[in-house]
């Protein structure tokens, strides 16, 4: 399987630039050791501030802040002062995990996983001779603050829409844990790709 | 097949009650008139205000307001005057559709339709038998506006969100003619469905 071997190197390299969310490592590490399954672009979840330069124009969006843990209000309100040009909000996202199986059964089962720990916008797909699950919440939030530079709402509305952010960004992490028991589980019944195993051992020490 | 018996007469039942929205009622009567398809729960697309009395708790949230077409400021600041208990939200929620079909060919024919449509959350899956294709666009939009019946936002910010709430409606909406023009093709090719004809003819009198 190159394409595995690839996206397990990559997934390595970035782990090594600490390049990768911190609180889906192992999680990550746990789903690529899984005979006939990889990840690719997975997100642990987060909240920011992103600046549109018009209405779903995402290419060519900027973020002014992006962390993947409760943002502070002191952390949003400095990020503000950078904005320039376009619409500005505020957005949370719940984690999002993208897996590539081998075969179709194994989508099957992993489609199952996401819903059953509670991830309600998962879904699969055929690409080319394989599989693509994406793993998904439903915990989005998108909030306009401004446009052009110009913030168009007070601190106590700020802070008000920042706390919801934070619950929505926590609730979807709060997912985490028991999609990892699925997983093991998981691992369990397929078992361990040797693949992973001498990869890891070589690129990561593990 | 039963259940499209079922499914077609309430959706005629709901037509003749002017109970579905307007501008989608000629696109469901084509899908419902292709052999092997019916729809069930489907939205033109949707802007509102609703209260939630917790973060997340949908089953026992209400809609202030709810049009399928856009919003005006006035209509919500009056809604917002009703408002009571729990989170207030502004929502901007793209067409929807449920697509039931006999064959996972249809199925996979009909993902196809919703996403080169447009809809870039159209999924499909397995139910009892069938298949169910969610036809599914990507704005959405969450804003915040108050809790407990106070509302924490400007007359200015409440312009600038529902414009946005607006554009984001038409922009889902927009993607409904090409939609439909697909549907017509996979009519073409599959043909109509006697049982539709029928019920259509007696029910509609169409």
């Amino acid at each position: 399987m190159k394409a595995k071997r690839e996206a397990l190197l990559s997934l390595f390299q970035a782990i090594k630039e600490n390049k990768v969310d911190e609180d889906i490592v192992e999680l990550l590490l746990l789903i690529n050791s899984i005979k006939g399954v990889y990840t690719t672009s997975s997100c642990s979840g987060r909240i920011g501030i992103i600046e549109e330069p018009s209405l779903g124009a995402k290419p060519l969006s900027r973020w002014l802040i992006k962390v993947h843990r409760p943002i502070k209000f002191e952390e949003a309100k400095k990020a503000l002062k950078n904005a320039q040009k376009g619409l500005i909000f505020l957005k949370s996202q719940p984690p999002i995990f993208h897996v590539v199986t081998e075969s179709l059964e194994l989508a099957r089962k992993i489609h199952e996983i996401g819903l059953s720990s509670g991830f309600k916008y998962t879904t699969y797909k055929v690409i080319s001779r394989r599989y693509l699950v994406e793993i998904n919440g439903t915990e989005y939030l998108t909030v306009p603050l401004g446009k052009d530079g110009k913030v168009f709402v007070t601190d106590e509305y700020l802070e008000f829409v920042i706390e919801i952010g934070n619950q929505m960004l926590m609730r979807g992490k709060s997912r985490l844990p028991r999609l990892r028991e699925k997983f093991e589980e998981l691992k369990e019944e397929v078992g361990e790709d040797p693949l992973f195993t001498t990869l890891s051992t070589e690129k990561l020490s593990l």
